[in-house]
């Protein structure tokens, strides 16, 4: 087996659908790499995209999504519940198969050093590969959004570690880092109240007491006119998805409110949905790489 | 990727461990098998090997297993709460990887004339591989078990496939077939009455009325003095295996018993276990292929 990176960027657009089919396209033609989803939301107004490929051919393929990404969105017109401040706004690398987190690193720094070199967008690093503590959490990174960001990176604590301290008029700022596999976990809830969704967000995410591998928001699904709790679980074996669900099934009982259903953005790793499987059939001593066939056959 | 068969032998011994583990010792001396997994029960007397190899391979393992199985087990003194007629009671052929069944009915064919001429012990082709259709189904075959099968194969309609029409003194009489994947799948009561179980196993399996791809009994656990429903699912999306779960639940509710846990005893496919987390987390338009990350990985 050869060595395979995953990247997964976020671009701010998710209602113009003939740019995300460019954006696809400009995925799918760099060899070596394969484009293995793309999802987009109206109301999020953001695509999250997935690819694979070898160390060399995923760098290509994230430069040149940055560049489609530039020449297409600009985020003086974008609005959306999702935060975000560049175009393509966020570009994690994760190891995939025979490679090391330090590989993802390198990568993601040969990558920012070029988005800010050759597209003029400045860049910070972010997990894995943020420079100082402070700038490990994507979140502190894009609090004032695009908006805010002109003024913030005039502050000496938030200079970029790439490319100059003023943002791209149209394309914002970027944040590219290394990072383990993250599961984007979506709660829809049966209220159009936001602020039901932005309190159990807030009760169940690890930054205010909740989960330690649980990030969250809440925001508002206009088209469906729901409430949606959106996650990242960053470590789904410290934080079960089943046991987020769980909790904001019983947080949401206070408002009479009940859950319509849920969504995974992108890929999951089979363990994580096998897990909840293990809970909810309650099977006794289960033991995922003994009872799982796929285990034994792909070895 | 090279031809895989799997075998799943069921063996009547699950208490004497020292045999179990010479079963294991020979299923582990043959040149191009795995043995992936065994697992035994002392209610049931009962072990269950899960084997891997390849076409070839696997039928030397099949006959090398058979003749431990009627060195080392005697159905005389056997007891138990599981139904059985043999010593090694049932060889189950099935394609794994790059194999399609008639491979397998083949090597079922094979082994089969190997046992009866090589270990005198009858032989009863079922499922894919039964020659008439009343011979497809395991149970039915099964039926009077070793005490009756001596009478039972005098009939004219249970001439065996294969030896002649007298068990084997010790070893009985084994069933060799090819199938598809099942899962073996079994939940247990928080009650001590086998009725209990037998009730729910009658309601949900397919031949009295249930669910067309689940066959069921209802089983005691001595050792734990707790009610089983033992089951086979024989087609996990025709019958997932949370809805089965669900029923027995609803049913079990009639006499104020609940379920305590449930078992997956040797391999289940991933997606049989996923397909019950998009259930129970109420995951929307989820799509197996498109959204585990193992499928993308590993093409």
């Amino acid at each position: 087996m050869s060595k395979l990176i995953e990247c997964i960027p976020n671009f701010s657009e998710g209602r113009n659908l003939s740019i995300v089919e460019e954006l696809a396209d400009t995925a799918g033609s760099i060899p070596g790499v394969t484009l293995l989803d793309h999802s987009s939301d109206a109301n999020h107004n953001r695509s999250v995209f997935t690819l694979a490929g070898s160390p060399d051919g995923i760098q290509e393929a994230a430069l040149k999504l940055a560049a489609k990404a530039l020449e297409r969105i600009d985020l003086t017109k974008h609005t959306g519940e999702h935060p975000r401040m560049g175009a393509v706004d966020v570009i994690p690398f994760v190891p995939l198969r025979d490679a090391a987190m330090e590989e993802c690193v390198e990568i993601s720094k040969k990558v920012a050093e070029r988005i800010a070199s050759e597209l003029n967008i400045p860049v910070y690093l972010y997990e894995e590969s943020a420079l100082n503590p402070e700038r490990k959490n994507l979140a502190a990174i894009r609090k004032g959004q695009f908006e805010g960001m002109a003024d913030k990176m005039k502050r000496p604590e938030w200079s970029p570690d790439y490319g100059g301290r003023t943002p791209h008029p149209t394309a914002g700022v970027t944040a590219v880092g290394a990072r383990m596999p993250l599961i984007a976990f979506n709660v829809n809830l049966n209220t159009p109240d936001v602020n039901v969704a932005k309190s159990i967000a807030k009760i169940i995410r690890g930054s205010s007491g909740g989960f330690k591998y649980c990030k969250a928001i809440g925001i508002k699904l206009s088209d469906r006119n729901i409430a949606q709790v959106s996650m990242n679980m960053v470590n789904y074996e410290g934080t079960p998805l089943y046991r987020v669900f769980e909790m904001i099934r019983t947080e949401a009982r206070r408002y009479g409110v009940s859950i319509l259903g849920s969504e995974i953005i992108g890929l999951s790793p089979a363990k994580a949905l096998i897990d909840c499987a293990e809970y909810y059939l309650g099977i006794e001593e289960f033991n995922y790489k003994k009872h799982v066939l796929e285990n034994h056959i792909w070895q």
